[in-house]
Order: C-alpha cells, then sequence, then structure tokens
C-alpha cells in the first residue's frame, strides 16, 4: 500500500502511531509503520536519551516526535516567573485532597511543586520549541504539533532540516490556519480520538478536511484500531492513519498494569470528554476521577490549562502507585486518555502484530469492496 | 455495487434513504435506491394515503417504511385514559409560553391538546403497530424499528407477509437484542447522525455490530452523505448505508424553507445532542431553543418521552409558522434533526442526483483504494 506520504516520509506503510513509550515507536517503525514520540512527559535532556535510544534501534527507518502547543494557555499563570503550583486555587487543591481521602488513596501528598514550572514550560510555544531543538538534532522524519499551530520558529526550524511538519486538528477552520501556519501535513482527528479532541467525527471530518486543505497530505485519526477502519478512512480521502490508543495495550506499552486491565475491560461506552485533566476537552476512560470532577456536588470545576493539567498529573502519580498497589478507590479513580475504539482492545498483543495485522485486514477490506463495484 | 442486500430486497443499490416527505422516498427509490418513509407523522389513515401514492409512482420499486417503538417511555402518562397533555407540568408549558414570548413569537396558543392523545398513540408500541398493520397492506419491502425492540406482534406481521424488519441501534448490547427480537436486517447508527442516537461515532460503531450480530447484514448510518462516506461505510464491514439528513434539503423535500435556509448554512459544529424536542437526546440543528432548554437559566429541563415530544411539537408549529413569515425570534428558534453532515450539504439538488453523484462518488473511492493496494 502506497500513498504519496509513503514516498515523501519513506514509510513502507501509511500507519502512523502516537505513543509515550519508546518502545512502541521502535517496534511500529521496525515493523515498516512510522512511530511517533510524544514528547510532552520529558525534559529536553530525556528526550535527548529516548531519541538516542530510539535511533540505535531503528537503523535509520523513520520515525517523528510529538509535542504538545496549546492555542491558548492560562498564561497569567506563567507570567513575572511566578511558581505555576502557588496559581492553583485553594479550593482545587482542597477538592484533590478530598477526593483522596474519600477513596481512601493513601502515600505521600500529591503536589510535587519542583516538576510545577517544568509542565508548564512542556505546554507551552517556548517550552515545545525547547523540545523540538533537541528533536533535530536526531534523524527525525517528522514534527507533529498537537492542540495549537505551530510557531514561526519550530517550523522555520523544521524547514531548516528538512523534516514536515504535521499538526492535530478538529475542525475545517483550524486545519486552514494550520496551513496556513506552514503544516506539510494536516491529522484531521475526530472526536472518537482520545486524549485532546473536537466534536466532529471522523467519518464528517476527514472528506471535509481533505476538500479544504488540497492538495496538503491529510492523515485520519480517531476511531481507528483495525483494518477495516484504515480503509474506511482512506475511503474518505486520507492517505494514512494516525492511531493512538490502540498501542496502549500493546506488549511494548509501558501503561500502567491497572490502566491496562481497564482498558482491556471497557466497552466503547465507557469513554468521556472531559476537562479533568488537562483543563482542555480530552478524552479518556471514564473513572471516579472524571464523575467527581464532572458532577460531583463538591467539585469546583476544572481549570484551564496547564493548571488542571498540574492538579491532575500530580494526584494521579499517586493515584497510580497506590492502584498498583491494589487499592480498589486508586483503581476506581485511575484513568488514561483512549478513545472509542477501547471497545475493540480486549487482549496484549506485539506492537509489530498489531501493525501486521492492520495491513492484512485493510488488504482484505479493500479486495471486498472492489468486488461489490465489479 | 451489488451486495447480499440487494438480492435480497431487490435494490440495485444499497443505499436507504430515510424521509418524512413521500416525493423524497419515491424519487430514491425510482433512482436505484431504497426509499423508507418516517411514518411517524402520520394517522394510520394519512399513512395509508400517502403509500398508496408511493404505490402509484414507484411501480414496483421496493420501498419501506419506518415507525417510532420507544423502549420506555413514560407509560403512566398513558394511564386510565388520561388526555396526555394534562400530564405537561405547569412550569413546562409556563415556561413554553416565556420562550415565545422572549423571542417574540406571534400567533395562537401553542398546545394543540387535539392532537396529543394520536402523538402518546403514536410512539407506544400499541400506536406503531397499527401503523405497521396498515403498511403491510401496501407492497413494502421493508419495516424499520427506531429506538426499541420491534414488539412481538409486528414482527409477526412482517414475517407473515414476508417483509424483513430492520432495526436501528447504537451499541452492540441493542443490536444482539434487536436480533433476539426478531429483527432481519441492523441499522448500526453512530453518534454523529441526526435524529436519536447514542454516543459511539459510525467509525467505532460499525464492525462491532457486524461482528457481534453476523451473518445478519448490518447498515451503516451517520455522517454518510457522499459516496467516500458511502465507501467507508462498506470497508468497515456494513452491506449498505442508511442516509437521512442528506434528503433534507434536496428540492423534494418538505422541509420549511426557513429551516432549509438554516441548514444550508450550517457547518458540522452547528449540531448537538438535546432532550429539548423529543425527551430522548437527539441531534439536532442547534438553536435558540435548544439553547433556552438545555442551558437557560429558567429552563426546567426537558420531560421524558413522549411528553416533551408534545411540549416541542405543538410550540415547533406556532414558531415554524412565525419563522416562514420572516420573524427573526422565532427563525432563531426553530431547529430540525439533523446529523453533522449538515456542514456538507451547500445547495438544493433533485434526490435522484443526490443518488447518482454518491453511486459515482463510491466507484471512484474504491478505484482509488484498489490503486493504492496493488
Amino acid at each position: 500500500m502506497r500513498t504519496a506520504i509513503c514516498e515523501r516520509l519513506g514509510v513502507e506503510f501509511p500507519l502512523f502511531a502516537f505513543s509515550h513509550c519508546r518502545d512502541v515507536v521502535a517496534a511500529v517503525t521496525n515493523a515498516g509503520g512510522f512511530g511517533v514520540l510524544g514528547a510532552i512527559a520529558y525534559t529536553p535532556e530525556q528526550l535527548d536519551t529516548e531519541l538516542t535510544w530510539i535511533d540505535e534501534q531503528v537503523g535509520g527507518r523513520p520515525y517523528g516526535v510529538d509535542v504538545l502547543v496549546p492555542g491558548k494557555v492560562d498564561a497569567s499563570a506563567l507570567d513575572g516567573g511566578a511558581r505555576l503550583a502557588e496559581s492553583i486555587p485553594e479550593r482545587h487543591r482542597d477538592f484533590v485532597t478530598h477526593l483522596l481521602s474519600k477513596y481512601g488513596v493513601s502515600g505521600p501528598a500529591p503536589v510535587a511543586r519542583a516538576s510545577a514550572d517544568e509542565l508548564g514550560r512542556r505546554v507551552t510555544a517556548a517550552g515545545a520549541t525547547g523540545l523540538v531543538e533537541v528533536a533535530l538534532k536526531h534523524p527525525i522524519g517528522l514534527i507533529a504539533s498537537a492542540l495549537g499551530p505551530p510557531p514561526p520558529e519550530m517550523v522555520a526550524g523544521a524547514r531548516a532540516a528538512g523534516v514536515p511538519v504535521a499538526a492535530l486538528v478538529g475542525t475545517v477552520e483550524h486545519a486552514r490556519r494550520q496551513v496556513a501556519a506552514g503544516a506539510d501535513l494536516i491529522v484531521a482527528q475526530g472526536t472518537e480520538a482520545g486524549g485532546h479532541t473536537g466534536e466532529i467525527s471522523t467519518m464528517v471530518l476527514v472528506p471535509q478536511v481533505v476538500d479544504a486543505v488540497a492538495p496538503v497530505p491529510v492523515l485520519a485519526a480517531g476511531g481507528i484500531a483495525s483494518g477495516r477502519q484504515m480503509a474506511a478512512a482512506m475511503a474518505l480521502g486520507a492517505q494514512g492513519v494516525w492511531c493512538g490508543s490502540v498501542w496502549l495495550t500493546t506488549e511494548e506499552a509501558e501503561t500502567a498494569p491497572a490502566v491496562k486491565r481497564k482498558l482491556l475491560a471497557a466497552s466503547s461506552l465507557d469513554t468521556v470528554r472531559s476537562r479533568s485533566r488537562t483543563g482542555k476537552p480530552a478524552r479518556q476512560l471514564r473513572s471516579a476521577w472524571t464523575e467527581e470532577w464532572d458532577a460531583g456536588q463538591e467539585s469546583p470545576g476544572p481549570l484551564g490549562m496547564p493548571l488542571q493539567m498540574l492538579v491532575a498529573e500530580t494526584a494521579m502519580q499517586r493515584i497510580g502507585q497506590a492502584a498498583e498497589r491494589g487499592e480498589p478507590g486508586a483503581v476506581e479513580l485511575a484513568n488514561y486518555f483512549v478513545g472509542q475504539v477501547v471497545g475493540q482492545l480486549d487482549r496484549v498483543r506485539p506492537a509489530r502484530e498489531v501493525v501486521y495485522e492492520m495491513v492484512s485486514e485493510f488488504g482484505d477490506a479493500v479486495e471486498r469492496l472492489a468486488r461489490l463495484s465489479r
């Protein structure tokens, strides 16, 4: 299966794998797909280490890096060098303390102040650019920008290095804006996707974006975890697919075991678009965490990005540790970003096997369709 | 393009057109598709008249009838022969009066009590069965049941007449239940669809339903208004597609002119799943009506089905008349059931042309896909 984007990026199958785990990225790239490492969790130094490891694994095969550039953040929180953590209102801190106590989560206090500034920097344009500088020292084949348009210095740096820039969008309007800002490749992501996502479904969004930005190539994201779904996305006009959720239950994924069990057991009705983890609507597993923030009587309501991210991630670290110790309240609270395809994920497989099965099922689906129109 | 369902139903293209307008049903059937008349708006006598007209138009080509069988209604409202309209709480009546006044809608009082019992009967199993009895006297090729499983007497009647029964579902669980109740054909409808709809997208839902009910054939609904989307749906494993929204802006549709203009101008972001028109979540154009009921400070919240349907439809009749007179507040309130594909609908075309374009684009999409996998 060859699309123009395969030629351009030197990839065998136009199957892009977004993952925070370097092992998944390397496995997919080595299987003929295109691994993309989500860099948000790393400092520039850590990212350098991860990419060096990937370089050693993939022997020159193509992979990419994804950074988060929010279009709008609560910038006041970053002003004047004030420590970000200090901007979190007392009642939000109190609500987290109340939640952890209500669900009997043991362990140390949740607010890890030391990482607050770091996290804040990482979700701003300046922070993303720092990560991109590190990434461009490696032989990467793609820089992807989630949320906002890529800042001019990121585009300039990537251009100078000959690395295409991809941008994730949830509306036609955003797609046009991203192309105007210099994106070489658009990832049109439907509402069914995991993580930050809009309201329009993949089936509706992809053809509209394809038509709006032509001849800029479009990848489809959201609802894609099988070869039939890959064929459907490409019937809509996409040149390839961008998948995230399907890798969370692979052997290589570092998904916490308690969360992995919840993912394997979940149906497609068990996700929710919630602002409770990052401050922006992001699809994730429905859990006591999302229910308490979104519908709990005592909830102060989520903060904006990046403050809610800070509130959530520091609490989630503690919840995750308690869940691994088997504390039932912590298991109830634990969740992760995942799309509606979670209902299809019912066993742990090597990432390589997922790639091969998707490519094989894609071929079957196309053959079946071709027979119909004869 | 021939699928097993084409053979079984004697149809040229597996393109099913749901419409409340007999002209659309006849035009699609005559163009080689399969028109399905939504019967909820009719009394048994009116339905008989409409079907007689269709019979005269289609010369034996296949068409079907769709009835609404809610799984759960507020049955207490129908008990003891009490007049349904009398069950509407005072504050809901007052809210409608307030809304019409706030938006300056002129005209007579909104509650048409005479039609209340009628409407109530039409959304219950007993009411649906009455419509089905009439439909089965005509040479129909399909009975479709929206919302709940078809009642046993409906299945028995259809079986005796040799007419297959189709059922709309939004989850795998509902699909299994419908097959157990005797459905011969499942319409798996994604959240992006207009009207009553669930939360799971077409891209995610269709393959799961196909696998769960095999070998029962599945049609895909939701997000389908073009040949590319039809090809995508069939790549997912559907044997055909079920479309509703795309007909609303055809020449043949009796869509009110003010609403038609709103549909043509709307983007895919302009729909919302709201309980404000029927009491159950139904996707429709976002308008002052949905905003006031769902987020207005004075809103008493929507009632259940069928009471909210009664509240809404009687008010909407008056709003529609005022909108046609050009009253701006009425135009703000006016809306209609439509899916996210509304963003693709930007001109008025004959229904026949929509069918031909979809079939032609389907062929192009399949050919493009086939070239990719060579």
